[in-house]
């Protein structure tokens, strides 16, 4: 038989002839991401349906394909990668971190284990080490790097698990362990707990105060008659920057609370941590590495590509201890702080070669730009919100602890179902601008707006045309009352 | 402040600069390829160790630090992308995949919501469903993209678990629920279940046959006897190609014990998988659409770069009500089957667009080439293991189900643990030549050696060099004796 293989492994030729077909697209493509609109999804399901179609037998050249992607596919999205992108979480996307991918996927090496790509194993080490040197983690602290922030904190929680069973703090049949979060975690906290098995009955969403930010005395008290009730609390989370607001609870506070409950803590840093690079998110972060561990999502404040998490733990043994396991075909692993096996201290054996995304862009750059990114978003943010004071009938409803703040249109007199309307129409009239690109959330049962500046697109310039949208969407939705 | 975060968007000539160096790299690697050794670790710890540094302050310049990684740091591994790789699980790497990875990681839209990126989600949906036609599975069946087999498996027992506590087959308190498996397994269920909070004392690693596949006889009589001590089986994980010796479990008699024990019924293929679209694979893995949920790793069987599994599931809703969460910031997320939420049925919220890089490779060649890479693979298995048994003093302890054999030279009248010896040193010997890379196993107590064929890059020639030495390094190691 005549077998096709030889298409699987393209000639030099042929893979220089795909990289500067795609090049030259992504290139266009970044270099009009400012005139691009932040959002455009008209007719996109119906484009999107055209797709569907069975698996192919046949192949088909790759320029069509290439020009369906970036011509109709991509565009009609949420711009998450465009500097007008103040929604959820922006994400990332530097250059130099795609690069880093190509050449993982191409040599694709095996970095589960020491001792099958030292040098590639070392590069993550290093990697995984400056990220604990940026929240302040000492020697003994280690981490993994994951998919992203979920996968990082169902680790931490299944992780503090171990440990607290370890610990006889929590029984091995742990049913009555009790998580502690805040009604401003993370939706990926109570699910992660699902996931690890902790009953929903066993997650406390514990009230936050009016900067959203945890109530110790209620947290304090609730542990309190836990206990009473004969359940079994093992683990806080707490929010070191909460998607909704940006929201950063009193670490200290709640290391304190964990040491005398003997609970483990856990912060998810996923989008505020890097801050800890900044000025004043230092002092806000001051009280991170106090955590026993803290997940961090690159993707997110190091402006990585989507898919870049990690996990960080104080006590490096605790995650060992949370995922050893043995197989008969596989190496002896040794042991110690010199060789890494990342398969024996996480949940997965073998994934990508992560590191080097994060690795290549801070041996390009240095920390520096970064430091200077993040600064220049926590300028943006207090910006916004002196500006959108100024706006008539904007209320600030939470002021940026970060980068990220909420305002809406004032209730004034009006009814709650009335002000959520009437703000549910002024979200849509800045939005349908396109310059700029905001989600809303629930504060205190009322709709409201977000701006999340994250992207290292956003400069002052897009901020003020959105400012501007925004001056002008309040003015026309409130006219038309 | 001047900010330095100019840096982090290049310019168009920049970017392209940078996509050259890398590429002419690539190409260079790739092309000698066939020409480097199947294994170089001499020194390379050493070299690993001199990569360590603290966070850096200040950039580098590129090409430099692309020729540490090419000329150094690569080469000195397992060369788990070349042709000679027989070892564990070989590793894919198509040059196609990593042009997909370059387009998602810089157009970084969010695919875990239909709204946000329409037509992409499409694309990681159509992946999805060209997966489920590939195991026979049929309309109502859908799955997920995970990084790898290890997070797949994790989700099939979270996912099993919350179906079975569903149905009333397990207790939500599921301390005594059991999972049962073989003794063939890959490490990954037990640590799976593990994480998933079952204990240790719940797994069964239930003795296999000579052909090291479950015992059924053995299997019926544990879950009785289970039963009987007022346990809660809930799960049996099949093996569809074994990591030891690409054993396939009787799939469709688990099924028929799983259907009148009420337990889910998982298949490990995240080897095996693909070999569906074989002829001869087709009949061995003709029961694998009975199974409940079935992991594969496109990354083994589909060639692609490491970092690409899946877990498909025979009825699509398990998935969501065992990964179904809400939040305030989150969009109104619509239901039904022509708009899927990736981050409502998977354990994961925000991650890479994993989709792209499955989609590509089959768009641009059809299925037929990967068809024509697994047949070529049985075929060379075959052959392997008539070559070896013509080798004076090699005995095959194991014949390809597949694409895996296992042999070893026989003991003759040796000990044990002499028997072991020799054939560690007959090991050395093979891979010592470099052109082969061969990894061991223990079967029936035995230190074995195994051939695994999953490449893309070993055709018939690179086979029989593997074979010349490993007469060669028979011949020698009984010589020595």
């Amino acid at each position: 038989m005549k077998r096709r293989t030889h298409v699987l492994e393209p000639t030099g030729d042929e893979m220089r002839r795909m990289i500067a077909a795609a090049t030259e697209r992504i290139v266009a493509h970044i270099e009009s991401l400012p005139a691009q609109r932040a959002s455009d999804l008209e007719g996109a399901d119906a484009l999107a349906r055209s797709v569907a179609e069975p698996l192919p037998r046949e192949g088909a050249p790759l320029e069509p394909l290439l020009d369906r992607l970036f011509g109709e596919l991509v565009p009609k999205s949420l711009n998450t990668a465009g500097p007008g992108y103040f929604a959820y979480i922006p994400g990332g996307g530097i250059f130099h971190a795609a690069v880093a991918d190509l050449i993982a996927d191409t040599v694709n090496r095996y970095i589960g284990i020491w001792a099958a790509a030292p040098g590639l194993v070392q590069i993550e080490s290093d990697a995984v080490r400056w990220l604990c040197e940026i929240v302040g983690y000492g020697a003994d602290a280690f981490g993994i790097m994951t998919s992203g922030g979920s996968i990082a904190n169902l680790t931490a929680v299944i992780t503090a698990r171990e440990d607290r069973i370890r610990a006889g703090i929590l029984p091995r049949r742990f049913f009555d362990g009790v998580v502690y979060t805040s009604d401003q975690a993370h939706h990926s906290v109570a699910k992660a707990a699902a996931l690890a098995g902790v009953p929903a009955s066993g997650v406390r969403a514990i009230e936050s105060d009016g900067a959203q930010r945890v109530r110790l005395d209620v947290l304090e008290r609730r542990i309190a008659e836990d206990r009473a009730a004969g359940l079994a609390p093992f683990l806080i989370v707490a929010n070191a920057g909460t998607t909704n607001t940006g929201a950063v609870d009193d670490l200290a506070a709640l290391a304190a609370i964990a040491a005398r409950e003997s609970l483990w803590l856990h912060a998810d840093a996923a989008y505020g941590g890097f801050f800890a690079l900044t000025e004043e998110g230092g002092r806000l972060l001051a009280g991170l590495p106090l955590a026993d561990s803290i997940t961090l999502d690159p993707h997110k404040g190091l402006c990585l590509p989507y898919g870049t998490g990690c996990l960080l733990v104080k006590h490096r043994d605790t995650l060992r201890r949370a995922h050893h396991a043995d197989a008969a075909y596989l190496p002896a692993m040794a042991e110690g702080d010199e060789q890494i096996n990342f398969s024996e201290i996480s949940p997965e054996l073998t994934r990508a070669f992560r590191g080097l995304r994060v690795w290549l862009p801070l041996k390009l750059h240095g920390i520096g730009p970064f430091c200077d990114h993040l600064e220049e978003k926590l300028a943006l943010a207090r910006l916004a919100a002196a500006e959108l004071r100024a706006i008539p009938g904007v209320e600030v409803v939470a002021d940026p602890q970060l980068s990220i703040l909420a305002f809406c249109l004032a209730a004034g007199g009006r009814a709650p179902e009335d002000a959520d309307r009437l703000n549910r129409r002024f979200l849509e009239r800045i939005n349908a601008r396109g310059r700029v690109y905001l989600s809303p959330t629930i504060l205190s049962d009322r709709f409201v707006l977000r701006i999340a500046l994250l992207s290292f697109r956003t400069h002052e310039e897009r901020l003020r045309q959105g400012l501007e949208d925004i001056r002008a969407a309040a003015a026309e939705t409130l006219a038309d009352e």
